[in-house]
């Protein structure tokens, strides 16, 4: 062990939700020295830019709807207040739903819920989406192919105009920036956290240690090279997390799954580009994010690139991993080909023959109840289980975790709102469980 | 693949969990074939043979406290009206507790608990506990060792009657010969299931099958040479449980971690047969099942070879695996020597100088809530994460697994009393959280 460097905080993990974390732990404790460290060359370079970058309030969960609510409001915040262009586009989200989706009780369950907590939505039938988007095939009759598939009609859909897409990367930027110009400390990249540092409290120096009967406390990370201590770590680390918490004991109760995005130009193919300028939702003219009703297939539109992200919600048959692995990095031109393009093509058949210019994995870290945990025990505090809504969730959860660093009883959300800090806990968990995921 | 077999139902794992299942289902359906198979060359010599054997009713969760006292009275009824000897011990189990812990809310809520479900239990103090146990200190005054290690002075003890030891491979043997009995299909062992058969329905026999908008469900298993396909599989896989089922993207809940114990000979040892063979608290001169204040730290008499065999309740500073490891087998004497033994000298020091016979170790499968999980799914049940109570929850949970099969809406247990078939499923859970935990 080479040296030794002692810090208040540190924070593992350099994606949007640890970044937003170090900005509001530095912001509210600026004495505090606080280390940002992330084993990628650049902040933002793991799952944050993986991901489709999509944000909404569309959820069944209060928690959910106050969490996502308030970031989207300060993503507004960053790009129309402060004229911080994240390239946010609110676009929209639209649900497509067959007959016997939008009638399940569930569904009624969520439209009452996101009324009751001043989400705004709006419900169309077939024919008004027709007339919006009209090259969406609603009309499978006679179609033994999508009956074959398992494929449900289109017979409504739900847009929620409060919703959008952005650029991943520059609210990485953002939160970096406002990090940096507060912290005394340079944060650090290209640098592995191997281990926590679980030492007992108080040390003894015995074989062993810590021995069963004493008490122990995280008081700091391990390094290819260094030892860095800190009074509290945060670990931010999210489909990361069980590779540093299992070895000290501690149950993440979160779990890893690949997913995938594929990237389809529309340039110079006028209906792929009918499509995506879609107007009628929006004031932009833009299809908004669509998730279609059978086999978790999605997309969402990319205006710069003028193009489509197309993914998939994986559910059973899609393995879960411990942690996630090194074939995340790379997507699966036969999984587009077979799974994903069959089903797209069907509900918009202007898809017909599209290939990917472009495409990508990464990892989406489940938690059981699809709600995100924060939490502190002794010396560690962990913000994790985001479930595939980091970006979404991020300012929330990173005020959640500043105040319960702080010892507030509650966190202040953007807009004013408060949430117990021990709400997304895993001992005193108090939330509303998540029925409607991607 | 040389081979394929077809068989109603194929119960993966012959632990007590695994075999009492087969059981019931053979006997509640016995038309149905079943196969019993497990990776081991006989029935229950995975972590059921290594645990510590002990069954408590004592629980604080009324779920809890109906799985054990159904399972442990079947236990007594085999053993009295069967007259299979299991050589079931009712010894008692013994909580040993702090003033701070007996007068902690938590331990009120456990004992009014209890006594609302008809459990047994008498309270001691430390002075009626001394005189039926000399040689418990009960006096740590100016111990400062004691003081360093965190150890609480026992103030009371909470004794159950209704709890015991027994021998983990009679119980096995008794399942065994019952489902042997009817089954029409020889049990296999030495035969790893090395993944489930996840398959399309109904099969299109295209590339990548199943496909993510093919319905899934899983048709058997594959073992090294052979396709066992089933109409139902069901893992009782306890800390195997994940390799089987991450793959197919289900995930479990459960993690495991290992647990270790240690045989200390109290053969020619007066003080450690005076302590052995304790009178006063059951009609059998018998020390009761025994739980330190502190650290975790428990010993368990073993009458036949007179002895103890003590643990420790692994917390923080145990790692969690993902699915149980190799390392898991062999006991480590350095954690005897500096974890376990110095807490069970202070309390009880004539273990002075005592020093293992024997150790072993094994996997102790955890669910979030310490309450076991079962439930069916897409051709496969699960029935798993008894953490480290399989031995006195299998009967109760077996019933329940069966109850589910045959579709019934409520199992009923031995005894009479009923719980909803779907109590311990993963989503309808309808569970009382447990407290009490060792």
């Amino acid at each position: 062990m080479s040296s030794t460097e002692n810090y208040d905080i540190i924070v593992v993990g350099a994606g949007v939700v640890g970044l937003a974390t170090a900005y509001y732990l530095q912001k509210n404790s600026p004495n505090k020295t606080i280390l940002l460290v992330d084993r990628l060359p650049a902040a933002g370079q793991g799952n944050t830019a993986m991901s489709a970058a999509a944000v909404r309030n569309m959820f069944a969960s209060s928690t959910n709807q106050l969490l996502t609510d308030s970031s989207i409001k300060f993503i507004e915040h960053i790009q129309e207040d402060l004229h911080f262009d994240l390239t946010f586009e609110k676009c929209g989200y639209l649900w497509l739903l067959s007959d016997k989706q939008f009638t399940d009780p569930s569904v009624k369950m969520w439209m009452q819920r996101m009324t009751a907590s001043g989400i705004k939505y709006t419900a169309y039938d077939k024919h008004q989406l027709k007339k919006i988007i009209p090259s969406l095939n609603v009309d499978f009759t006679g179609d033994e192919e999508a009956q074959l598939m398992n494929l449900q009609e289109v017979s409504y859909g739900l847009f929620g105009p409060d919703c959008g897409v952005l650029d991943p990367t520059k609210l990485v930027d953002f939160y970096l920036q406002e990090f940096t110009k507060l912290s005394k400390v340079k944060p650090r990249f290209g640098v592995e956290v191997k281990s926590l540092l679980l030492e007992a409290d108080p040390r003894l120096d015995l074989p062993g240690e810590p021995l069963i009967w004493q008490n122990k406390r995280v008081n700091g990370v391990r390094t290819a090279t260094k030892e860095l201590r800190a009074e509290t770590v945060v670990l931010a680390t999210d489909a990361w997390t069980n590779r540093l918490l299992d070895p000290i004991g501690f149950d993440s109760e979160t779990k890893a799954k690949k997913r995938q995005l594929f990237v389809i130009h529309a340039a110079e193919k006028k209906p792929l580009l009918d499509l995506l300028y879609t107007r009628g939702f929006s004031s932009r003219a833009s299809i908004p994010f669509t998730i279609l009703p059978s086999a978790g297939v999605y997309f969402r539109p990319q205006l710069q690139e003028k193009g489509f992200w197309v993914g998939c919600a994986d559910k059973v048959g899609r393995a879960y991993d411990y942690v996630q692995t090194d074939s995340y990095a790379t997507a699966e031109m036969a999984y587009y080909e077979n799974s994903i393009y069959p089903v797209l093509a069907k509900y918009f058949p202007v898809f017909q023959g599209a290939r990917p210019a472009n495409s990508w994995g990464g990892g989406y870290n489940y938690s059981p109840d699809a709600i995100p945990f924060a939490y502190k025990e002794s010396g560690f505090m962990v913000v994790n289980g985001t479930s595939g809504s980091g970006i979404m969730k991020a300012d929330a959860v990173a005020r959640i975790v500043d105040a319960l660093y702080r010892g507030q009883p509650e966190a202040e959300l953007f807009g004013g709102k408060r949430m117990p800090s021990n709400a997304l806990s895993m001992k005193q968990r108090k939330v509303e469980i998540e029925s409607v995921i991607i």
